[in-house]
């Protein structure tokens, strides 16, 4: 349903687990980029109309996520710091198409993968973690990665035809897979 | 009490009214960006603790402007489209200092004065439109810009002592205004 190529088991659930101030950390900072993602493909593509107001929205949304994580954070005591750079988005965006508008359907339909993973992984959060603050959280947010996931399919899909579309949200998707299947094993949300 | 350094006359105002399509276009793209700003910031500063909170706000009230500013242009059948780069903001930002703090101090200092100027221009347009639905619009966007304003003066005083950032708030003010006086008449907010 969410498009993605691999589910998330056991070992991703016990390694976040045991290290949640991490997790909430790297989860602030994931809703700040999401926004600033968001924000950016608005200045890179003023002339698509279409994008404007969806895209706005969606920043504004993951700005208030990033507000929530930050009191989150505060109310837990956990510090709030810079971060290391993640290999995930980069590598996902390194696949990106050069040519217009293939290279905006990539990154729409990236977008789209990422809010896939998060609320795939939100949910096991949800159903799985002992804290039950912590699960009801995971559990309000789901439905907005959920949403978000299926507004940068429907922006993709104002350019390129259906079957192109899927096609290329099968390619990319099981690439998002190889990606975390790789990647050294770090306290993430994604990798 | 802006820390400007220089009124906005009658000239701008008429050139304005003359060619509002083209003002609120630009406006639109000035809440946009502005949201870009406070954002950027968030991303290149994230170990200064302080800035999260306040800036993660103004880029989501920027936001809800620039969606507003859409559903203003809508209304009135003027088409969104890019825009040419201003010289306003590069222009400012090009007096940076090179080193930290003080050039973060700058940045700071810098967005109080782009807040300051809407804010005069948008008190302008409130008391002198014919268009009383816009005189309105810009009535209410005032009280925003002010408090921005206030805000990007609040943050700087965490980084700098008083004396120092007063002199060097008077040094950009008077940027700002040769930077107004020596641009191109062009129908701007800023120039």
């Amino acid at each position: 349903m969410l498009s993605l190529a691999s589910s998330t088991g056991r070992t991703w659930l016990a390694r976040v687990e045991g290290a949640l101030p991490e997790l909430l950390l790297d989860h602030a900072h994931l809703e700040r980029k999401a926004a600033a993602t968001a924000l950016h493909l608005l200045g890179q593509y003023p002339h698509h109309r279409f994008l404007q107001e969806p895209l706005a929205e969606v920043a504004r949304e993951e700005l208030a996520h990033f507000e929530l994580m930050l009191r989150v954070l505060a109310e837990r005591h956990i510090p709030f710091r810079p971060q290391s750079p993640s290999p995930y988005m980069r590598s996902l965006l390194a696949l990106r198409r050069s040519r217009e508008p293939e290279r905006l359907v990539d990154r729409l339909l990236c977008c789209a993968l990422v809010e896939a993973r998060s609320c795939e992984r939100f949910r096991l959060l949800s159903e799985s973690l002992a804290d039950a603050e912590l699960a009801a959280l995971y559990r309000g947010l789901l439905a907005s990665e959920a949403r978000h996931h299926g507004l940068y399919l429907e922006l993709a899909s104002r350019l390129a035809p259906e079957d192109a579309l899927r096609a290329r949200l099968g390619e990319l998707a099981r690439a998002e897979a190889a990606i975390l299947r790789e990647a050294p094993p770090r306290v993430r949300m994604h990798c």
